[in-house]
């Protein structure tokens, strides 16, 4: 990849590791951040220093922005002097942002003659450059097929599509498995901590059952794409009452009970409303309406 | 295994899988439930049923029982009648409890000349009787050696040792986990259908990087087991702050924001409590604490 340009902006724990695979795979990267200290850091690695972030968007056709949210982005990015530098340029937006954020990111992009791709990276840092880290990416598919083979140096790439939010969406669905699965985790560690049994051999166990697990989550999607939540292997009733006694094992073992009292609470209103006989993944139907 | 004895007590969804199980492997089943429709059901696959539960007791050294809590099952044991039959006999109790009850019925078989061993059902009821049902005991070693063949008719069994409440202990680890996989794997999923992303290709996605979760899982045991927190990948502040993000999508998308609300929360105590910097494992930290 000699004589590729690209330019990054924002060098946090993130933004550096993307700098970093850039360089390894021969880019000339240029490079921007608040914290100069981080700047030099990279330098030593062997990209270039620009003054300003309108120094490095001039400095490469296409920018790669990874900064903490849309918030600090748009204080580094909305002002005239970036504004003036961004006619034929590509932006990819690589911070995490809402689905609307990404949306309004693409018009204002627009608006001075640039396009902005939005990505999110599935991925910690330390495994961008690899195939470890998926990346995915929304927005205008011409600009995503003029800088595919630049983007596909930081790793598994897709292109989920035009709508500019979707690649926003997928990330924000991700992050609620994520949330979810490792608080269960947090409190299935508690319990075995708890009675003196090892937390390391729990996580083993979960380990060890996680094809199952996984076949679980495509079911579940399955049922919910074909709202089919009427031949349970175990209904919400079932998990509905073994929940309460997580609950009642949680407050005899002197654990916080938040999680099993909050899982408890939604299977309950999922009874309530009269879903009991069905499948577990029918809690979504009271989570679809906002109360 | 022709000629081998067992009787079941209990003939729900997942009772009747067990006892289906061991008339199919060519056991001599006794069965009994206050239901007799459930009974005849079974008559007709070739048990025998029983007119009292003191009578499945009594035509079988081994009798199992699968009813819904240990309550219900207490309902059925705890009278004179039953009292009077267990003197040398073996029950294994598959109801779901906590450690608790486990350790108290242990302690109540004992005074009446019984041993009751305590096993865990790891799998769903079509599962029962195949290596894919994980079962796990807990409690008097010497029954669970003399009945191991028996039980192993039910799946892969394991024997966690002689404290009677650790199968409990396990599963609600287990539960706990799940639970929190699948709440969050419906607001992922709500997310999805909320924005023309179909739940059934986010259930792939989650089924495609199961590998690196399972992975994440191990590391996660091993994190708390040795209660290091200090070498993150992603800490609580990046995690919390996008949890913060996820919470302002669902209010955008007009979706329920309960389960990004009560993570970010969680997260948001874990940051003030000065973890920030520390890997997200480390939210276990403020769960240890019963406020």
């Amino acid at each position: 990849m000699k004589g590729t340009k690209v330019s990054v902006i924002g060098l946090g724990a993130m933004g550096s590791a993307l700098a970093k695979a850039f360089i390894s795979k021969g880019a000339h990267v240029t490079v921007w951040n608040r914290n100069t200290e981080k700047v030099q850091a990279m330098v030593a690695k062997g990209a270039t220093a620009a003054a300003s972030a309108e120094d490095a968007i001039a400095a490469s056709s296409l920018t790669v922005i990874c900064v903490s949210d849309y918030k600090t982005a748009d204080k580094i990015l909305k002002n005239k002097a970036v504004e003036n530098t961004l006619s034929g340029r590509t932006l990819v937006q690589l911070s995490t942002g809402t689905p609307k954020e990404s949306r309004e990111a693409a018009a204002w992009a627009q608006q001075h003659g640039a396009v902005l791709l939005n990505g999110d990276i599935l991925a910690w840092p330390r495994q961008v450059g690899t195939d470890a880290a998926t990346i995915t990416f929304s927005g205008n598919e011409k600009a995503y097929n003029t800088h595919a083979t630049t983007l596909k140096l930081l790793g598994s790439t897709s292109f989920l599509g035009e709508e500019p939010g979707q690649s926003s969406v997928l990330f924000a669905a991700v992050l609620a498995y994520l949330a979810g699965s490792w608080i269960g985790f947090v409190h299935g560690a508690l319990i075995a901590e708890n009675e003196g049994f090892p937390p390391e051999k729990f996580g083993e166990l979960i380990h060890s059952v996680s094809p199952m697990l996984a076949e679980e989550s495509k079911h579940m999607g399955r049922v919910i794409d074909q709202n089919k939540f009427s031949d349970p292997e175990s209904t919400v009733d079932t998990t509905g009452h073994d929940l309460h006694l997580l609950v009642q094992h949680s407050r005899e073992a002197g654990i916080s009970s938040e999680l099993p009292e909050f899982a408890a609470s939604l299977f309950q209103r999922a009874i309530d409303a009269g879903y009991g006989k069905e499948e577990h993944a029918a809690i979504i139907k009271v989570l679809r309406k906002v109360s």
